[in-house]
């Protein structure tokens, strides 16, 4: 089953946009998603195709237009069970867990915020799932839909292979991933760890955790305590 | 003063990719800001261009080569004193308050991994900086590093213009934002809060605070308790 990605934007041309290639784009070719973007502006019914409006109470910035957004995601999504997202900085903040679910699901119908934001009646309306990538601002939801993308197609059935499956990552057992060690043995005068060459597979293991588990202690003692299992 | 990114990636043609449109292509246009990319494996050595090898120690997949990275890296930021971050889940997670001192800077440059991971050895001897952007894993870091780059980039000095400025935005005090409305009064229903179309500045002004606070105290108690002044 092919995973259906449609995207409501007024920035269509941004899209694929990196997706095209590597992983991904391959992945497109071979048919394991797909892609259809909205431009959101092609329901507006003006003249001039407004789009936003000022916000009611004042303030900087302009708002989307909740009639006009309505009828978008009615047009893409009516009897259509896939999530509707909205990216948005006020969203609840995606996990790895979450893009696990989506990758399961039939696919995802994404709203791509601009301006100041969007009009609340219409995120209720349509039940949008306010979903945010990270703490900081960008300059629309397109690059978040492209980075949750990015994450839910590298672990769709048959897109990676079996070059990474099976592989041991971040977030994946509430600890941030061990370092990593290759060739060559000497590196301007730093040895590879002696325990990583030295074939006890036992002590390794060992190793390795016991290095995610400090840096993950270091560097983010809220994964730990999220995880109480890996305490 | 130009602001100017330096990337490192084994896929350069995923550069600029959304970052050629709208806000931030438009400030490329008119040299807001410049964008190089260089392609790690331009520094292999050996006929077939390797850039990585088996983990040390056992494992899935592939980590990239210390040695060849390192003279990817010393190529461009020698004498340099631009940042060098690597995209990386294991990273410290990016906030508004680092991408604007990002923004302040010269430049960046970004490391975007690949493959399993990075030799431990060489981001300990050029001092990179791993960021991560989320709790999610992406196919490299060229997703993550066009995510960083449109955030910083939208705030740089005259990319914006007034449209934005000066606006209210999530995580600016430690708060989500409150909810937006514009134009129809009436939608499906619907109307737009009464106090927001009053003209009584100060009562909008309260209601968008409570919004504000009611909306991060229910979706994101940690913003809460990390900004204790906004309690």
């Amino acid at each position: 089953m092919t995973f259906r990605a449609t995207i409501l934007t007024l920035y269509p041309e941004m899209f694929p946009g990196h997706l095209a290639f590597s992983l991904a784009g391959k992945a497109l070719e071979r048919g394991q998603w797909s892609l259809d973007t909205v431009q959101i502006r092609d329901f507006a019914e003006d003249r001039h195709r407004t789009v936003d409006d000022t916000p009611a109470g004042g303030g900087a910035g302009m708002v989307l237009k909740p009639d006009i957004l309505a009828k978008a995601i009615d047009r893409v999504s009516e009897d259509d069970g896939r999530p509707r997202l909205l990216m948005s900085p006020r969203g609840r903040p995606l996990t790895q867990a979450r893009v696990r679910e989506l990758a399961a699901s039939d696919g995802v119908v994404i709203v791509c915020g601009r301006f100041e934001g969007i009009d609340q009646r219409v995120i209720d309306a349509r039940n949008l799932e306010e979903v945010s990538i990270g703490d900081y601002i960008l300059s629309g939801g397109e690059p978040a839909a492209l980075t949750l993308l990015d994450a839910v197609i590298r672990i769709l059935p048959g897109v990676m292979g079996n070059a990474l499956s099976g592989t041991h990552e971040s977030f994946e057992d509430g600890l941030l991933e061990y370092p990593q060690y290759t060739r060559p043995q000497v590196f301007e005068g730093q040895e590879i760890p002696a325990v990583l060459t030295s074939g006890n597979h036992a002590a390794i293991e060992k190793w390795r955790l016991e290095e995610a588990r400090k840096l993950t202690a270091e560097r983010r003692p809220d994964l730990l305590s999220d995880h109480p299992v890996t305490k």
